[in-house]
């Protein structure tokens, strides 16, 4: 008998801005397996006697071989266990999605994803502005700061990250903000453009921070410390 | 005293992938402002004696002025109301929120927004695939197929959205796809990169074509109508 793994996502963080059909699913799982960064209160909602797995993931620090989280899901469903597999923000966006599913198809194991809130829609609620803005910012990106090896991926397509007429969403990209703003300013974005760091989004220690983007890469070169956060930089709605 | 009006994100439709807090102020609500396109059973999770005022915006019609909708939304929480303003999705991708806002701020009158599952992320777990990919898909990004008059945008980025190494997620998209298309293969866009249709997400006509761009052009060239549509184009995983 085979298992079967659904994929869902949880949101920034706060059991509120989980579906309905995610909630439903953790209240009846037996089996989580979860990252660092989707856990707190929303394991809550799992029962008592269910097994939480926690495989480890966290911003800035080294990660958990990806194959051993392929291999710890596999072991689950293997014996047949429906197993949840929470991800946080949603679990199609900057979260090694595909080799997790790639492991299942390979072991002829089932799955399906539920949907979530993106981190990025998260921060954009929170600061209570739009992602797109109907003359100024008809583009919205999302790009990683980090790569495997937690530094700035050297392959972005700049021409497209430059551009001060899209709203660009970076993800886990604390730490190499300085170099991707040294690198977007020397391809021609004006250091003025309006910049919003988000931190911990949706949960009692919520941090927004407005700036631009000269004045963010500053402030972040000499911080320490890659919390939960997300980077918001192009022409960003401000109401008077 | 002044109202409040709280956007409300519906996500692609089915009531199950709403957030919980979008379905307990829902189930509270008194006065609910609703495009088309958030419709149906989601509605039905309002008190049965809320006022329920459709705004009428719909894919492919001429929607109404957004001055009308501004009007209604001011009218009502003049009144001192609290008003939710449902929208489809995601509220800040592609629906007219910064209007919206502006008119409130402009009336002194207080808002909040409650994030939702956008349409590309419920079109992605739909069709089982991730947005983005470690190696071939560092970055994903949103475009309208869909200006004011319905036309596609004359001002796009095309290096940033004929990018091959890129998972691009065309909104309302279904008319303007062949003029699209067209403008992405002419910057060297290959006709063969991966591209998805997926309709009515979440729905029960729920529909998900998968082709190559050269073909979903052809495909779309001669087929009328414009329900409620994603697009998605580029290096698309397969899973074997």
């Amino acid at each position: 008998m085979n298992g079967h793994v659904t994929f869902v996502s949880s949101g920034p963080g706060d059991p509120d801005l989980l579906t309905v059909k995610a909630a439903r699913i953790l209240g009846q799982a037996s089996v989580v397996l979860f990252d660092d960064l989707s856990a707190g209160a929303i394991l809550d909602l799992v029962p008592k006697d269910a097994e939480l797995v926690g495989v480890g993931k966290r911003a800035g620090r080294p990660s958990p071989k990806q194959d051993h989280i392929n291999r710890l899901l596999l072991d689950y469903a293997g014996t047949g266990q429906q197993v949840v597999r929470l991800k946080s923000g949603d679990a199609s966006v900057f979260g090694r999605l595909e080799e997790e599913i790639q492991a299942l198809k390979d072991a002829g194991i089932s799955y399906d994803i539920v949907p979530g809130v993106p981190a990025a829609m998260a921060a954009a609620a929170a600061a209570g502005i739009p992602l797109t803005r109907r003359a100024l910012a008809k583009r919205v990106q999302f790009v990683t700061g980090h790569d495997a090896l937690g530094t700035l991926p050297e392959d972005l397509n700049w021409t497209a990250l430059a551009d001060a007429r899209t709203t660009t969403v970076v993800y886990m990209g604390k730490g190499t903000f300085p170099k991707l703003a040294n690198a977007l300013l020397e391809r021609g974005l004006p250091p003025e453009t309006p910049a919003l760091l988000a931190e911990n989004v949706s949960h009692s220690n919520q941090n927004i921070i407005r700036a631009n983007v000269q004045q963010l890469a500053d402030r972040l070169a000499s911080e320490k410390g890659e919390g939960p956060a997300i980077i918001l930089y192009g022409p960003l709605a401000e109401f008077d």
